[in-house]
Order: structure tokens, then C-alpha cells, then sequence
């Protein structure tokens, strides 16, 4: 379940996503209208496969998604405030075992049983979309903390006094790099500067970070200098998240990876140029393996098998 | 090991310190002048119960230690550069199996073995002393990372291009937060601002910590101010470290620590502040429940138990 698109599947026992299917997540601004249209999606799928006795159990990726008690819990991104007993309510809807993580968490898993951390042990997955989120990978295990809601790196705070951010604070890392912290990042520029750029022949209100990419590719300058500052600030707090957990390697994930090297070269020389002695040079940056729809439903299928 | 110090002790199966002694660590520039000290002093406290035959295994807890390798990797706060080998050096020399770790990782066993984390899974030490240091438990676990240098959270960067730091970069939290950090605070404000402070009364270039806390007892604004910035910077770098492993507790160590409510007071009020709503009230703050050289040392010897 991403802020835009919830994507469900059914995925068999040895990893191949069988049929998948999406609804639009922020269309639902009551979770009971939300559910109805999921169980709809869900049951038509599950016809598909043979009927519900086919399932052994559903698992969910899900923003602010706590693994410990099944809710959602305050979802900056989401229609639906305070919390949400989202495993339960979708237990009782379809009659089959729920179990919920993070969406960041269920990526992480989907990285480490068929991605790009394969045979990893600690690894931090960090997901580029509406929001930002991640998923911390210790010694082979989930941090999850003690309350089940760790790793919101998205909101770690790298501009004091910075950006309004969706969660009440300021200057949390994803309103500078997500998707729509791109396209902000945009519309701040055009406002407050006056060079010549592509961007300008745009309506300024709905520019997105795909038309900041497709700019960068033309060579517009500006649009290059937005990628430049973002995956700056993504290096710094990579620098900072690698001081935490050491990680062998940092995997990018989610729709603002599409813009590749425009975003991954500034982000690998300024998390190099910023870190402690002891890091450098040892931490991979990488994209995730998966394709974007396929990781979150094979990350929250591994999950599945845990449902009770 | 500390920068300033080193405490070493013999500790019994039941958690026991029967004796310990300290040496100077930065007044041996070379390393083996050093070792040759530590070497007489551990024959001496060892020659008090019996000889080396009584002694399982000597473990350390040194800044930049490695678990992984057993050596001190470019440890900005200690005299020594490059890496030093030291379990290695100690083993050759004392003829008793050497397990070594990260300082503040020494400090974590010790407060999960005998302190206030009694019981916890998840937890942070941070060790507020002539550095800022780190040991991260997450389910029960120390966090050593890929490499075994994770938990370096006293160079997670606070303020970008602030303050020098011993590490080559500017702006880490320990430039700030270590006892030393809040002496050159003090050093700052005399020299930049203009009011009446006890503190002008003292040789500017010598002044302590202790030099603070004394004055701000008396109601020295100058030094209370000093306290409440130095408070801040903590409680704003706590709240992101919350967002990362989501602990049960931070608990403070080392000597800066003794300053008591002047520095947990504005820790805890802008801690709060500064947290994401799902983690609000839920992470105690708490100081070290066992006495300082104690801690180090009877952290460092529950790793003796795993030496080799």
C-alpha cells in the first residue's frame, strides 16, 4: 500500500507473482470504502486461482504499517488518520490470516529473499516514492524496535527549521526526496529564481519529478541542478544512516529510482565526500532488483507466510 | 579505554569488581610505551588474586574499537593513528585470550548485564564524555554492522559545515555534546558575547566542563544557557535516533552525566519536541545505574568471557 497506488497479488511458494491487481489508495477517504473496493479486488483474484482455500495468508506493506499490533498508526501520506486496525479489520472482511509490516519492512524482506540483498546480513532498503521510507536490516533481522514502528528515515530531520512535512515537523529528508518533494523542490526554484529553463513552459502547480527527469535528460540546467541538490541531501543522510547500522549496502527502491544515474551519481559522491574515515568506500549503493510492483507484493507475500 | 583514561579492573563470576586501577592513556604517544604501563598494571592487579592462572580472558572497550578484528581504526580521540592491532599486542604480551569492542558497545553489555537495561532488548548508551560514543541493542543484539564499526552516533553530523571535529569533518555531534564540546561552548559564548559571567573569572583557554556545571549551579545565565544549548543538540539528535531503532531507552553515561537535571531537563524537553508523533512518550531517558569506572570495566569483562 503506497500515499498513491495499493498493487495486491498472488504470489505462490516459489516466489512467482501468479496475477496482480491495483486500486488507487488516496481516491478512499473512508477505510470502510477503501476496504469494500480491496475485498472486491482481492476475491476476484483469488477466483482466478481456484477460491480462498488456495491461501494460506495475506500479507501487507503498509505505510506506518506496525508489525507488533496490526494498525496503521498515524499515516502522514494516508486519507485515514490515527490509527487504523487495518490486519484485523481485512481478517474479519476476507476469513484469512493477516499479518502487516511497514511497506519500507515488506521491501526489505522482498530485497532479501529474491533482490539485490540476497546473502546480505545488514543492509538498509530505502524507498523513493510519494513518501520516503526504509526498511533496517541487523544481522539478518527486521529492526522493528520495541514498539514495532522503527526505521522512519524518511523522517529524520536534515533542515532544521526546513520544509513543512506532512507529519507536523519540519525539514524531515522526505520533503526534500521523495517524488513530491522533487517536484517541490521544482516549484521553489521557479519561484525564487529567474533563469531560463524548460520546466517554465509547464503549469508550475502540477509539475511532477517525472517532468523535472525528463527536462534533465534534455540537458536543462536547472532541472540537472534539482537532481544535484537532491541526491546531496540523500548522500548526507546516507553518510549519517551508514554511522548507525554500518551497513554492506544502502538499495534504493520505488519510482524515483527510474531517474538513475541523474539521482545516484550526486548521491554516491556526496555520501563518500561525507563520510567518518572508517566508512568510506565500503558501502554499496544500489538499485533494487526488483521490478517496483513485483518487490512490494513479494515483500509482503514473504510476510504472508507468518500470517496467523 | 577513554581518551583521557584508562580503568582496569578483575572482575568475579558473579559481576564483582575485587580490584581495579587506572593509567593515563594520553600521555603514552607511542603505543608500546603504553602497553608496557598497562602491561605492569594488569601483572600487579593479577599478582593481588593469584596469578594469571585465575584470569579467563581480558576484554576491552577502546574508542573505534573493532570486535570483528580486534584493533583501533583511526580513533580521532586517541593518541595512536592508523589502525593498531591491540587485542593482538595485548594477547602477545599477557599470554591470556583478548576479546575487544567499541568503548560505548562495553558500556551497553555492562548496562544490559548489571544496569539500568536490565531486562531491555532494545536500547541506546550513549557515553557523554572527552568524546561522544555509542552501543546500539536492537532485539537483544549489539548493532556491530557488515564491518563491525556501526554505533558511531557521537560523528552523526548536527550541524553542517560547524564545528572541526578530531574526524577530519565539521559539525559532529560530539563537537558539540562531549564534555569537551561544552567547554569549547563555554570558550564560544565568552569570547563572541558580552554579558557578566562567573566564568570570565577563569583562564579562558583552560576552562572544563566542571568549570560550566559549577557556575551554572551558582545561576550563572551565561552557564545555564551553555547547558540548555548543549541540551537541545542532544535531544534533537536523540529524537532522530529514536526514528532509526525505535529503543525502550537511551541511557547516559560517562562524566558529563554528573551535571545531572541541568543537561537531562532540556535533553527531555527537546526530545519530545523534536519526535515524530508515533514514538511521543514512549522512549525513557534515563542515566546509568551503575558507577562510572564500574560500568566500563564490567561491561568490557562480560566480552572477556567470549575472548579467544
Amino acid at each position: 500500500m503506497g500515499g498513491t497506488n495499493t498493487v495486491f497479488g498472488i504470489v505462490d511458494a516459489r516466489g512467482n507473482v501468479v496475477v496482480s491487481a491495483s486500486i488507487k489508495t488516496g481516491a478512499h477517504n473512508d477505510i470502510n470504502l477503501y476496504l469494500d473496493d480491496l475485498e472486491k479486488g482481492l476475491n476476484m483474484i483469488i477466483d482466478q486461482v481456484g477460491g480462498k482455500s488456495k491461501i494460506k495468508g495475506i500479507g501487507i506493506g503498509a505505510p506506518n504499517g506496525n508489525y507488533f499490533t496490526g494498525s496503521i498508526d498515524f499515516a502522514p501520506n494516508l486519507p485515514w488518520k490515527g490509527k487504523i486496525p487495518l490486519a484485523e479489520m481485512l481478517r474479519e472482511r476476507m476469513d484469512i490470516p493477516v499479518a502487516l509490516t511497514n511497506d519500507a519492512n515488506a521491501a526489505a524482506i522482498g530485497e532479501m529473499t529474491y533482490g539485490a540483498a540476497r546473502g546480505m546480513k545488514d543492509f538498509i532498503v530505502i524507498t523513493l516514492g510519494t513518501g520516503v521510507g526504509s526498511g533496517i536490516v541487523v544481522g539478518g533481522q527486521l529492526v522493528y524496535g520495541h514498539d514495532g514502528f522503527a526505521g522512519e528515515l524518511g523522517h529524520m530531520i536534515v533542515r532544521r527549521n526546513g520544509r513543512m512535512c506532512g507529519c507536523g515537523r519540519q525539514g524531515c529528508l522526505e520533503t526534500y526526496t521523495s517524488a513530491t518533494g522533487v517536484a517541490r523542490t521544482a516549484r521553489e526554484y521557479l519561484s525564487i529564481r529567474s533563469e531560463e529553463s524548460k520546466l517554465r513552459a509547464l503549469d508550475i502547480a502540477s509539475i511532477t519529478s517525472k517532468d523535472v527527469f525528463d527536462a534533465a535528460m534534455e540537458g536543462d540546467a536547472l532541472a540537472l541542478e534539482i537532481f544535484e541538490s537532491t541526491g546531496a541531501l540523500l548522500g548526507e543522510a546516507f553518510a549519517d544512516f551508514i554511522t548507525f547500522t554500518s551497513p554492506e549496502a544502502i538499495i534504493l527502491f520505488g519510482g524515483l529510482t527510474k531517474s538513475g544515474d541523474l539521482l545516484m551519481n550526486p548521491i554516491k559522491h556526496h555520501m563518500e565526500r561525507n563520510l567518518l574515515n572508517i566508512y568510506k568506500g565500503k558501502t554499496q549503493l544500489l538499485f533494487s532488483q526488483l521490478k517496483e510492483s513485483d518487490a512490494a507484493v513479494l515483500g509482503a507475500s514473504a510476510l504472508g507466510w507468518e500470517a496467523k
